[in-house]
Parts: C-alpha cells; sequence; structure tokens
C-alpha cells in the first residue's frame, strides 16, 4: 500500500508564538491522497473472440451502411468529405475501416497535468482514475434534504473532492450552481476548481467560447507555453445517441482537440431507448458512435488525446424509468472495456450510479455493483465514482462520502496478491501452528498496519456499544464526516498573483455580457 | 432467460363452487423460481501460474512440515497412519503430494437432489447454487428490532426461501431457534425445510447422532434406496482454522460422508487471528486445510462428495473486530477459486455478507462486493447469499428479500452476451437510424419483457411520485415485501403419510430424552 499512497500533514496556520504552533501542531489535520490506481490485477473478459470480431464488424458495417450524422457543421462535413467519407445532407457514412485507420493516430495513454505535480494522472494503460459526480441540478443532504444546488455547494463538493483520499480527480459540473447564469457559470466553476483545489480538472463543454474560456483559464493557472505543451483538462464530450453528434458538443471537441487537450467521447445511452434492448446490438453502437467521435477528433487534430467512452443504463420497462446498477449495463460496461482497449484507446465508463432517491440500501447495492464491475472492466477513468444520486439529478453530500470511502476498496482489489516471502508468510504459519493465534505472532505485528483496507466511515462496532452511542445507520455516520471533512478542508497554497489573475478574469467576463438563464 | 426459468401458479385452494374457484384463480399467487446458475462467462483469474504454484507448494509445505491436529479422534489417525501419514500425538504430518493425491477420488461435479425434481441442483462445473444465511442466534425486522430467534422464526425464514426466486436451497440453520432445546431443534429445523419448502437442504452437523437423524429423516421423506443413491444433503463442516480438525465437525462428516451425503469442507478464517494477515498466507492455509479434510473425507468412503470451502473475514486490527466485504476477503475468494478448480473440487465461498448492524448502505455495499466477487470467483455454492446481518450474528428479515432480490442481478450476469442475430440486434439500429428511438422499434417490441432484470423491490419511481407515497427507504420497502410473501406463502405439496411419519419421528425423538439447553 505504501507504495501508492503519500501522505502530508496540512498544518492549520499558527497564528501565535511558539505556545500556538505547538497547539497547531497537535490539531493539524492530516490529509491523505493515493495515487491514481494501476491494476495489478487481469480485466474480466465477458466478450470471446467470435462475440469481439461479429460487434467490430457490425459496427463497420453501421458507419458503412447507415452512418452517422453531423448536424449543423458544415466544416465537419467537409473534413469527413476529404478524409473519404460519402456525404449525403448532414449524414457521413464511412466506409469500412476508415474510421478505425483514423482513430490509430490517437495516443493509447496521456498524461493529464495538475496545478500540483504530485497530482498528475496518468489515463490509459493498466490505470484507473477516479473522478466526482458530474451534472446534477439538486443536491441533497441529511438535514437540508433535496434543493437546487447552488455555488456554495458546488464549492463545498470540489472542498470534499480535495479532501478524499481516494479521489484523484476534481471532476468538473460536480454539480449545477443554479443561482449562477447559465451564461457564466462556467467561470465559477472553473474558478472553484483551480483555486480549492490541487487535482485534475475538467473543462466547459456547453458552448464552444465556454470552452475557450477554459483554456483560457487553464493558461493563467499553468502558464500558456504549459497548457500548449500539456493536457491540463479532460472534458466530457456526450454523443447524442443514437448516431447523432450535434453542433454545441462538436464545437467543444474542436476546441479541446486543437488545444491539445483530452475529450472523453462518450455516447449516452440510456438501453431500450437510445440503443436497441439488446447487449450485443448496445455495444455495436457505442462502437460505431465511438469511432466515429474519435475518427473526427482525430481529423480535427491528429494525436489529440481522447478516451472511449461508455455511458450505459438500462430502462424500466414498465415504467419507462432509467435504472442503474442493474445486469446488462454490467455487460455493456466489461464488454464495451474490450473494444476500447482491442482500439488502443483509453476507457471511460461506470461510477457509483444508483436510480435511489435516498442514499439507503439501494443506493449502495447499485453503487457498488457499478464499482466493482467498471474495475474488473478496465476502464480508465471513472466519472461519477462518488455522489451520485437519485438517476444523476442529485448530488448528496452523505452519498458522495460513502462513495469515496469504498473506492478505497478497488484501491486495494486492484493491487492483487503479494506473492512476495513475507506475502507468503510460511513463517507466521509454522511459528503459529495448529490450534494457534495469529494475533500475537511476529508476521501480524510486522504487517497489521497496512495489512488491510481501512474504512473512515463504516462501523465494525459491537451490537451494544454501537446501540449505547445511538445506533447510527450510514446516512447518519456519513452526514458527520461530511460536517468533518468540510470543517477540516483548508485551501492548498496557490500563487496569489495567479488567484489574482483568476478572479480578475472571471470578473471581466462576467461583466461583458449580461446574464442569461437559458 | 426462458431457458433459466420456470414459473408456476400456485392457486389458493378454492373452499367453495365455481364462483370461488373463480375468485380464487384470480387472486392466484404466481411463485416462481429460477434453475440454478450455469455461468456463461469466465472466472476472474487473480493469481497467475507462478503465484499458484508458490502456494501449492507451500500448502504442500504445511501439510509435510507442520501438519494438521486431528483431536480426540483416534480412528482416524489410524486411517491417516494406514494411508502413508506420519502420525505423533494428534499431530497428522501428510508426506508432500499424498492429500491431493487422496483428494482425486472425489466428484468434481454432483447433483443434490430436491423433494421436487424440479429443484434439484448441480454442485461443481460452471454452476452456482445460492443457499441462505447459516447460524445466526439472533433475528431482526424493521418493526420488531433485534431478538433471539425462535422456531416461528426459522420457519417464516424457510418460507421466504420457498418464495425467493432466486434462491436454489432452502439452506440450514436459516437461524437458531433458540426456543427449542440445543439437543432437539435439528429434529424441528429438519422438519421445517422437508415440509415448507421443496428446496434441497442441509443437515445438522452440530453432534454425529444429530447427522444420523438427518439422514433417517431424509429416508423418511425420499425413502431408503433413494437416499443410498442419491445425494439429498450438503452439509457445513467448518475446519477449526489453523490446522484442527475438532471430534465434533469430524464425527458429523464421517456419518455423511459413509452416507455418500454431501459435505462442505470449510475453514473458518477471520484473517489476522485464524489465517495470517497476508492474502497469500492465507489461501496457502486455506488450500493446507481443505487438502487434509478432503483427503480425509476420502480415507472414510473414496467418491463420497465434498466441497472445497473457504470462509474468509478479514479483522478490523483497531478494534479486533471482524470485517466483510472488504477487499482482503475479496482477493482470499477469487483466488481460492482458482485453487479449488486446479483440484477439480466444487467451490464453495461468498455470500451477502456485512458486518453493519442495520439493513443499510454499509450492508448493501458489503454485501455487494461480496456477493459480486463470488460470480466472478466461480463460487459452485454459496451459502448466506441473503439475509446476513452484524457479521452473522443476525438474520434480518429486510435483508433477506433485499438480498434475494440482487441474487437476480447475478443471474443475469452469468448469462453473459447474446451475439445471435436478435442479440446484434442490426435490423433494429437500421429501422431507428441516427435520432431516432428505439422504445416503439420492432425489436424492442418483441424483446422488452426478458431484456432486461427487474427487480422485485427497488424503486425506480421519479422523485415527485415516490415523495407522494411517503418516500420509502429500502428497509421500509424491504419490510412491506416480506409481509407480502409471507401472506402469499403456500405450503408445496407432501404426501400426507410422508409428513405424517416425520412429525411422528420428531414427537419420537424428542420425547426420548430430556432438554438440554446446552
Amino acid at each position: 500500500m505504501a507504495d501508492s499512497e503519500q501522505a502530508e500533514r496540512v498544518g492549520r496556520r499558527a497564528r501565535g508564538g511558539g505556545g500556538a504552533a505547538r497547539r497547531a501542531e497537535r490539531t493539524a489535520v492530516r490529509v491523505e491522497f493515493a495515487r491514481y490506481i494501476t491494476r495489478n490485477i487481469p480485466d474480466m473478459e465477458i466478450l470471446n473472440e467470435e462475440a469481439l470480431q461479429i460487434i467490430e464488424h457490425n459496427a463497420e458495417t453501421v458507419l458503412e451502411e447507415i452512418g452517422v450524422n453531423f448536424v449543423e457543421n458544415p466544416a465537419a462535413l467537409d473534413l469527413w468529405r476529404e478524409a473519404g467519407a460519402d456525404i449525403e445532407g448532414e449524414r457521413v457514412r464511412i466506409p469500412r475501416g476508415l474510421a478505425r485507420k483514423l482513430c490509430a493516430t490517437a495516443p493509447s495513454q496521456f498524461t493529464q497535468a495538475a496545478r500540483n505535480p504530485e497530482r498528475n494522472v496518468e489515463i490509459g494503460g493498466r490505470n484507473l482514475v477516479l473522478a466526482p459526480v458530474y451534472g446534477p441540478p439538486f443536491v441533497r443532504d441529511n438535514h437540508g434534504g433535496r434543493r437546487y444546488a447552488t455555488i456554495t455547494d458546488f464549492r463545498n463538493f470540489v472542498k470534499l473532492g480535495q479532501m478524499s483520499k481516494w479521489l484523484h480527480h476534481s471532476g468538473g459540473t460536480v454539480c449545477e450552481p443554479t443561482d449562477v447564469a447559465v451564461n457564466k457559470r462556467h467561470l465559477d466553476m472553473l474558478h472553484a476548481h483551480m483555486t480549492l483545489s490541487d487535482k485534475p480538472y475538467m473543462g466547459s463543454v456547453t458552448e464552444p467560447s465556454r470552452a475557450a474560456d477554459s483554456v483560457e483559464m487553464s493558461k493563467i493557472l499553468f502558464g500558456s507555453d504549459f497548457v500548449d505543451q500539456n493536457t491540463v483538462m479532460t472534458s466530457l464530450i456526450n454523443i447524442n445517441s443514437p448516431l447523432t453528434f450535434d453542433a454545441t458538443m462538436m464545437g467543444a471537441l474542436e476546441v479541446y482537440a486543437r488545444a491539445n487537450q483530452a475529450c472523453i467521447i462518450s455516447p449516452f445511452i440510456v438501453g431500450g431507448a437510445m440503443a436497441p434492448v439488446s447487449v450485443a446490438g448496445t455495444l455495436t453502437q457505442v462502437l460505431a458512435e465511438v469511432l466515429a467521435g474519435v475518427a473526427y477528433s482525430q481529423l480535427i487534430r491528429p494525436g489529440a488525446p481522447v478516451i472511449f467512452g461508455a455511458f450505459v443504463t438500462s430502462i424500466d420497462m414498465n415504467s419507462g424509468a432509467p435504472t442503474f446498477g442493474t445486469p446488462e449495463a454490467s455487460l455493456i460496461t466489461l464488454g464495451a472495456g474490450q473494444l476500447a482497449r482491442r482500439l488502443g484507446l483509453p476507457y471511460r465508463s461506470a461510477g457509483g450510479f444508483t436510480g435511489s432517491k435516498l442514499p439507503d440500501a439501494q443506493a449502495a447495492y447499485e453503487s457498488a455493483n457499478t464499482l466493482n464491475n467498471g474495475l474488473y472492466a478496465g476502464v480508465n477513468f471513472m466519472l461519477h465514482a462518488c455522489g451520485w444520486l437519485e438517476g444523476g439529478l442529485v448530488s448528496s453530500y452523505e452519498k458522495y462520502v460513502m462513495d469515496a470511502d469504498q473506492l478505497g476498496v478497488l484501491h486495494r482489489l486492484a493491487q492483487g496478491v503479494d506473492v512476495t516471502e513475507n506475502g507468503q508468510a510460511m513463517d507466521a504459519i509454522r511459528e503459529v501452528g495448529p490450534g494457534g493465534h495469529y494475533l500475537g505472532c511476529a508476521h501480524t505485528q510486522a504487517n497489521f498496519k497496512d495489512a488491510f483496507w481501512r474504512t473512515n466511515l463504516l462501523d465494525y462496532r459491537p451490537f451494544e456499544t454501537w446501540e449505547e452511542q445511538g445506533g447510527l445507520d450510514t446516512m447518519a455516520l456519513a452526514e458527520k464526516r461530511v460536517a468533518k471533512m468540510l470543517g477540516d478542508y483548508q485551501p492548498p497554497a496557490l500563487d496569489p498573483g495567479i488567484a489574482e489573475a483568476l478572479t480578475d478574469y472571471v470578473a471581466r467576463k462576467k461583466a461583458a455580457e449580461p446574464d442569461a438563464f437559458m
């Protein structure tokens, strides 16, 4: 465990002399962070070679015979025509093999830099980077219930992310700050990620101009040259499934690809609505869509970093409601991982998904199903790894810390089994012998501190103790942990000149146009 | 899905004429049951060949150099001596390779017959049989809280098992009926399984004489000849880890093996206490213990059906409490599966484990972690698949139906991906095209009924509807489902002569000795 973790001590600022400094030292808050996961275990390969070839063949058939639509985007049609595609109106039909060939220039792994280089992440290969929930218009906490999200909530979630040991990435729209104008909220969101966290973050995709703001603000934070030469953002470009690429998302993709910034190119699938009800059919459509989207990114700029995305949920055929943590979605997540690896692309899928309205047992079953299968699917970038509630409508404070705690389980699982001499523990077995007890033996003494993953949340106390102390359920324990983490939070140091320049940029851009709430 | 499921209609008994019969038909309860799982997906192989060989080599070293104790069992020592082991006091040292050679006569797969042949289960191979929680002295329900279990609770849990679609096995001590004398409760427990359920069941192991009663009662239920020629019980023989085989458990094993009845031979490991704190060290000890136990079963009767068991939990090194759903236990479960397959033995492990005191989010995360890893570990017999709470001290009514619902997820995952022409769904993709909608297309219409696993418990309604209807969490939903299932329960038909003979046997045995509560 020691290899993949580092700890730092964030001292509360000592305001007085030696006595105050000593008091400060005693109350110092230990903020731990874990390096991104590097898997030492195999992937779960649920599709055999024949199934993979069928799906790959069918995806090419979809691109060649049916094609995809690039909507309100004549320049994209020109690029595709030039590359050899057949254009009819907004329909782009891509000859068999062309999209896959174009995808070949995309890197199989890339570094996303953070402003604190210790937080840099490697996306691709055997690695798994964990990022929080993205997009909910509502928040929920145990005390205040469900309500529209504000910029204060947004900042709280960024702070929780900074304080969460097992989270490698600050994410993007951790909730929608609905009290800020739609045309300006990206500025406040980026400002929060850049100043309240030193983990990597995502850029805005809701308008090409907002993507451009994201690049500009990143240049202030990192320096212009650095941003030109490094990937400092990974942003989420959804495909309008089935088979449609809209102008807004493609506009943002174009901005990012030209700036050599990374994009997740991600079909957004509610199975049975935006894709067939069958797993193989959905995988076929996902692959066709990603092939077309990634190929397009490489037409914009060969070598631009991209991620093979797959956001997949099923539908409840009785009510039409989306469902999460279901086996069909897990099978798609596992299968799409194989398709991504065969394409040589980093893979984004899974997360702590649930359809539940509360962070209750339903939420936990569904999230654990998705988290476990995400690990075994070989996911490289897991958005929504913590905090997701109610089908993505709600960012939940309590669920955030519950999921974030479980992410530690994934870290340890991914390490696999240590078969060094110490791991084999033959001396311990010899020392203890039949009928003995391992608690006191030398091997246990030497290894117990790092032997087992330890929760920061869950309750292992005996029933009687637990009951005497209030008999709290996980929601109540999580509520306490949220309060503690926000109370302990301290912003990571940032050059005052950079902080001022970021604040100025936001103020200037906000003043330049009237508020819009559409 | 249709292949692995069968449904039957259990009509409430019509007590009157045509009108009553029609009313009965309208209110008939549909009791569904699913066949045991046959995996169409690969296993998760976390140990590579080198790691496997190290562990297998070390396990033989343990048997040869350290040995195991067969306590208060001179006949066992004689058998071992005759087989070529080195005996010193109660210590049995087994020459390298001998135990593995003796294990070779154990079948790799066997049928456990149920009194309803449609409920027969195949244990081993690619199959997974799911059985409920075993052993808790307490029960808990949402309304009544936590209390000592009674025979009424026991019967309720057997009824829930009979009514649970995804549960293949009625289990054994679904809770301890603490209101019945210790020396007589096995009779009431067997009677309940035999009369209230028609699924397969487990025998008593707490005394050799109680194992003998289990065989006798099974002969009444199935007929003597049938029991001589078929396996009708799978019973749980725990090894007293580390490396100790006590006389009670071995006595029960001897009774069952001689009667050709199946036993799970299962180390009971709290890692850090009964085994080393390391995964590889624990796997080594588990393998050594199972090799010795299975070899002994084959000394009793070559060919007797047995299962490679591994009950594994970690320990919280701060409090000494056992912990569940942790990554170290998952790694051991996955690794032990590989060791069992290399031995050619059916494998028992995993379950819906948790240390939580309530069926809350903690319980669900921990249980889902274990259930998912149990499936991927290639487990063939999963005891504790539903109802386990508080580290196994409590059988929870609500958790039983929560877990039992999630077992449906495992069924669907295990089916893997259908790549038939229908599964490929190319016609659907062609029909819908870019920007379309799959809800109404022909492929969706033809397939939607069986396309997705469906919960019988979880809530997918929109927030507003859910809130209007009381805003119930999973515990409250589960409480309602428990009441409905117990209300709908009907006993499966049983020959009145057999029922009477079973009741007589129990009465006669109970009258033959005074109650004992120790």
